[in-house]
């Protein structure tokens, strides 16, 4: 997967750091983060598409995304 | 928060979900697996800042994120 670092950046990373009360967030810390959500949205995302499978579609939809979340 | 649903964009949920074998993705999964996806940074963020100000930092750094990973 060539483009696994980069789908998800760390400045939106940094800034939720920052929302979340951060008052400065190093590079690292924000690229690790990006890291970290990535094989959040993978391991959910599989789920999901074994739930549409199951359902029959070759789609996955919002119910299939709200059922994945339940396991985790 | 009211950048709070942009920060993760849709466009590269739904190529996440292809990576994880979607053959298609609906708009609404690709929306609402962001919205997932920012909530559990969200989480994992307020960890992160926890553990910083506990050791005296303000800067979040990567030990703090590695730390608050383990949480989840």
């Amino acid at each position: 997967m060539p483009r696994k670092r980069s789908i998800i950046a760390a400045a939106p990373m940094a800034e939720i750091l920052k929302q979340a009360g951060a008052e400065r967030v190093s590079e690292k810390a924000a690229q690790a983060l990006a890291a970290v959500v990535k094989n959040f949205a993978f391991e959910v995302s599989k789920d999901a598409v074994k739930f549409a499978k199951h359902a029959g579609r070759k789609t996955v939809k919002r119910e299939d995304i709200d059922l994945a979340r339940k396991e985790f």
